[in-house]
């Protein structure tokens, strides 16, 4: 089990706690109070920049002009730059220099597995990460198959009931795991002292 | 989750002990210093009797006759018995009345995905139990996929790297899950303690 622990903060004061704790601080600038200082976000540890949309899930309503712009700022000091899967290639481009985690989101449903397939089969990233809405087992096949298929993936289903696919995912080789401090961030994701416990024991 | 915890015990003190922790006790009468009374495995709680043979990973090196005629004996204060795949029809027809987990157990890898839905779907008993060694990441699709597509099936991977498909079995709707009381009695079983706390947690 080589994975990685990520931490998502949403302030600077849980990017001090989770630097104690975490391999990876997820800085998810659209949950700052504002946006910091660009070299603000250096840490010691490794980093991911994301400003995620509304539509996405995320509290950033501006133009994606500006959010790129912004993205492209913060990315001298990022380790990784989270990228939307539907996002241009040309956007991609532009971030070349940069290692990527391309990620797909889904809210509603998990797509069937050949969907899936094309979009980690198309990727752009370096790392992809698939996150969907789980609603049955066959949900849980599709993506132990995308973990068993391809390298570097980080695939999991959102919500409670299916929150243990992302322990399981890292025990399948995911690179990554993301976790909160405290609260999930997103559903069904655990603190990182919860994940940390179980990834132990089991 | 309705998955019950089984206990696998070796003799009567591990028996009483189990008693407090597990909802079902699994008495590996073939691990116990000698053969006790038939009516002192009757318990307030479910059990299962078991007497595994030295070619299943047992101590059982008698005569087969005599096996069966100990088992349908114990059968009698049993709540199930538990009967290899590998023995006839006949041999089930016997214990009709009993409710039966039939096991099946390979030591060496887990069989193609075909040969493991032909052996669900062929089952005599209440329950099928397939508990194989795992090898990749393959294998845990295979079992996925059996909890996925069937009813009342115990599947894990044995081995220590595959120990949490003993854990994802019971989220994916396996009827039980087979501890120990404190050492793994079965390569990568857990014990009970650390099983309740892994389910409690993930």
């Amino acid at each position: 089990m080589k994975g990685r622990f990520v931490v998502t903060v949403r302030n600077f004061a849980e990017a001090s706690q989770a630097l104690r704790v975490a391999d990876i601080i997820e800085f998810r600038l659209d949950l700052f109070p504002s946006y910091p200082e660009y070299d603000r976000i250096q840490t010691e540890k490794d980093n991911i920049v994301t400003i995620r949309r509304k539509e996405d899930g995320g509290q950033f309503d501006g133009e994606e002009e500006d959010r790129l712009e912004l993205l492209r700022k913060y990315s001298k000091y990022a380790s990784y730059v989270d990228l939307e899967h539907e996002l241009d290639d040309e956007v991609f481009l532009k971030f070349e220099k940069n290692n990527i985690v391309e990620s797909y989101h889904n809210f509603a449903e998990t797509p069937d597995y050949d969907v899936l397939k094309d979009i980690v089969e198309g990727r752009r990233g370096d790392i992809i990460k698939i996150a969907t809405m789980g609603r049955s087992k066959e949900d849980v096949i599709k993506i132990m198959k995308l973990l068993t298929e391809y390298d570097n993936v980080v695939a999991f289903l959102m919500g409670r009931k299916y929150s243990f696919t992302r322990i399981i995912s890292l025990l399948m080789g995911s690179p990554l795991i993301y976790c909160s401090l405290y609260n999930a961030v997103a559903p069904g994701q655990y603190d990182i002292y919860t994940a940390r416990k179980i990834l132990k024991m089991i």
